[in-house]
């Protein structure tokens, strides 16, 4: 099954348009597994099984596993998400972009090596930095557009031609680089109506939006301004709200992480409809 | 010393803008290396010490230890040159870009776990993705600008307020985020104009310059473009047609790639003054 069909898949299965961000940060790692050697992979794997039936996505975030040097906890983590939970679309969020020949490499690490349904990827150069990934035709290939962050608008809001940068990439994508099918966007959800503005360029296409929970967006905004008339077209990320939802060392961090999940999910299904 | 004092150190040492790219693809190895665990080791290894004397910079692309999920090969290639060649700036090429806490992650892994003296980073998420690295005082940080392939131009060119897109990158990294002089720019040998454009805006402030060799750029009209008026101010990349100067296997690889090294950096010496 293809990442779109997967992902369509899950958010009916599920009832959930919830992605949940692994981001393994050692400092804030339960005690038992802070010094553990495969303390990362328990960690992500309880998160995983506490979460599974209320996620549409799982989003691995690559940057804290190179920080620690830590490739095959995560290539653990990806086997054991694929093998238990293969109709969850395993999304690796590692926002590559690089020239064609160079592509080519981080689409098989990305799809071949972790076995990913979908990778995030950066525009910056353009067309022939993206194609490379399309050549696996079942995989997403989901594009930065508007991010979520401060400085996200240094660039994305210039004028470019008479309308912001940010808009152009949705139109570049939604018209001429999406030729399979395979396209994603990535919108951030501190910025609801620039999320409206990019719903109405792309039509159904889905979006990947971080944002909510720890960075402050709002979830009646975000799911208003993006959601298809069907009520889904979107991967709502959280990661450290779940990930970290334990007040203190010592509380079952796999029970408040589904907790924290489980709100995070209706909270998102009272705006859907 | 910091990267700009160790890259002018060495573009004087050496009396060289030739930067070795290290992008080892596995089916281009000499065939007595191919199949041995660390062969890419002793691949990088042999052209590092063929090379070390006409090399302004080394700059393994991580791209291609990723696909092979050869990240330790990597640390050992590092670790390696910055042991026996301390005085060559050594330039993680992994155009890097996420928000801050994530950029945090990626800064770590370039220049602690690789002890990178730069790393390239994709400016399209803003300033808030780039300043994370700057807290390595000492260390280089390369900002895209203008990249050496076709699909450049879909963003890069575009109308940004009146100048092209890739301009006011340019103008951006120059006048605002360079606070601490640790930046330099990419910007593609196959667009000389675009370069010389580029050297208007930004001073004397270093330029990372794909795209000769094998991409095609032309060296005699990339250095006039390019060059400061002291005749220095570009690492001019050159990867495969070095790495793989040997016409055949059987050939020693390393000395058909120092001889390649040799006439490519004495060509662009020819236009440095």
């Amino acid at each position: 099954m293809n990442f779109i069909n997967k992902l369509n898949a899950a958010w009916s299965g599920n009832d959930s348009l919830l992605c949940v961000g692994l981001d393994p940060d050692l400092a804030r790692l339960p005690a038992h597994l802070r010094d553990r050697p495969d303390g990362i992979v328990e960690f992500c794997k309880a998160i995983i099984d506490a979460t599974a039936d209320l996620a549409c996505a799982f989003k691995p975030q690559i940057a804290y596993f190179a920080a620690l040097g830590a490739e095959r906890q995560l290539e653990a983590i990806c086997s054991y998400l694929r093998a238990k939970y293969p109709h969850i679309p395993l999304i690796l969020d590692a926002k590559r972009g690089d020239i064609g020949a160079t592509a080519h490499q981080y689409a098989r690490e990305a799809f071949d090596r972790y076995g990913a349904d979908a990778v995030t990827v950066n525009p910056y150069m353009g067309f022939d930095s993206v194609e490379p990934y399309m050549e696996w035709e079942d995989r997403g290939v989901i594009v930065l557009c508007r991010t979520s962050n401060a400085g996200g608008s240094d660039l994305q809001f210039l004028d470019a031609g008479g309308q912001p940068l940010y808009q152009h990439v949705a139109r570049l994508v939604a018209e001429k680089w999406n030729k399979n099918g395979q396209c994603a966007l990535v919108v951030g959800a501190t910025f609801p109506e620039e999320l409206a503005q990019v719903r109405k360029i792309i039509g159904d296409m889905p979006l990947l939006v971080p944002g909510i929970g720890a960075q402050g967006g709002d979830i009646a905004a975000t799911v208003n301004a993006g959601r298809t008339a069907a009520g889904t077209g979107m991967m709502i990320n959280s990661s450290r709200a779940i990930l970290y939802a334990a007040a203190q060392d010592g509380e079952d961090f796999a029970a408040a992480a589904r907790r924290v999940a489980l709100e995070t999910r209706d909270a998102i299904n009272q705006y859907r409809r």
